[in-house]
């Protein structure tokens, strides 16, 4: 990992390492740069704005992805804009074999009862913290039932999202997503760029609200994020599910070549 | 604010900073050393096996909070102790001016329903992490309503604690606090110890489930947490509430001045 210095330092007492008060994003680097730079850097502004944080100017952020971007010459990988009181830099590295895995193989997923009837006024659900050892807990809580990730339910039954990705299906021609301002999810990039391209292949795009039962009789289900792009639910809850034909299609709109 | 380092060293790519993956404790520094050393070590370990982090040896935890307590000497005093996967270190400074007036003074406590119905397995709310971002949130939350601190309620109107303090209340003479084993909260090192001493005041402590509205009835509400050791609710969902005589009692068995 490479890092990429902004301004400032981290410090001891800076309140991103004593209060993870801090907000970060992850890109997707390609060899045109940053994929969806514009889109990151605000929902870094938005997630910033719920935490009260000051962010540094736009111009800046834009400087140091591309800064960062440059220094990067391994092929595809894994740009991240972390802002703290105190600092702000970015790392670049390579993306894990496992999100490479996982976008050409597909996942295995499992549902499970996050316990949330409703986030409450204060929450910070919709903003990507650095706040962030409950999402990877529960990413190891999956792996140790056997599965590769995990997407939570809230107790109404309704789908919510992943730890670190977005809920994406198809039924019939209508490629959908969880609404994140009915829910106080985080606002999916991958995925909102996705549905607002979907019409180039023909379908259509609608959030909407699913049930993990109503999931299970869909035409095909899909983790959305920046560096795994898609993985496809081949199974859901142990049930095996057909590979989808829109897997490939999909990520080539998104510009992934699926190697 | 001074800084006593134990080992490593903060650095940009720390999962403590990327990801909040890290734990702390904050204790109350006395003259004769740090408060219940030895009560909030064994949380912090609690707190590191939830978290799956490696911790440093009891003995180095030990003598890193007496050398940080030995650099104090401007009367009573915060020490904290943080341990990430790259570093451990330990934090002293004065106690807030707000700590010290809440204990002096109380405040005005106000419930909100924090939208939970159950902790889900992988949750971390019976760990102190340094993903702290929504603990304050929640905190800001309660001042721009009016209040000083908040009391989060469970979706069934159960009780379960402040985003930096534990629920103690008494009634008849029995002085109280919410099971921590039962709702997944974080288990009070104030709260647990106060409740072991109760019998010195002729008082029973009890683990106990309570409603908002039950606790609307009781003698009398505090919040316990280490460095305002307890703050009376002297208002609750703004209804004056008359000052127990039982504060400075209580206070006093657990060796604050008052003053």
């Amino acid at each position: 990992m490479q890092v990429i210095p902004g301004s400032g330092a981290l410090t001891p007492a800076d309140p991103g390492i004593l209060h993870g008060e801090g907000v970060f994003e992850t890109l997707h680097l390609r060899p045109n740069g940053p994929w969806l730079l514009h889109e990151h850097l605000d929902r870094l502004t938005h997630s910033a704005a719920l935490l009260e944080l000051p962010l540094p100017p736009r111009a800046q952020l834009t400087a140091l992805a591309r800064r960062a971007a440059d220094a990067w010459t391994a092929g595809e990988g894994a740009l991240r804009l972390i802002v703290t009181p105190a600092t702000h830099y970015a790392t670049v590295s390579a993306v894990p074999a496992t999100a490479r895995r996982e976008r050409r193989e597909g996942i295995t997923l499992i549902t499970a009862q996050a316990g949330i009837a409703a986030r409450p006024p204060w929450s910070l659900a919709a903003a990507k913290t650095i706040s962030y050892a409950e999402n990877l807990a529960a990413k190891r809580w999956a792996r140790r039932q056997g599965a590769d990730d995990i997407l939570w339910l809230r107790t109404d039954g309704h789908a919510l999202e992943s730890p670190t990705a977005s809920l994406v299906w198809l039924t019939g021609n209508t490629l959908c997503t969880v609404p994140a301002a009915e829910t106080g999810i985080l606002p999916g990039t991958t995925a909102a760029h996705l549905l607002s391209r979907a019409a180039e292949l023909g379908l259509h795009g609608e959030e909407r609200m699913i049930t993990a039962a109503e999931l299970a009789g869909t035409e095909a289900i899909w983790l959305a994020s920046s560096l795994r792009g898609l993985a496809e639910a081949r199974t859901l809850d142990g049930a095996l599910r057909p590979a989808s034909p829109w897997t490939a299609r999909l990520l080539a709109l998104l510009g992934f070549d699926g190697s």
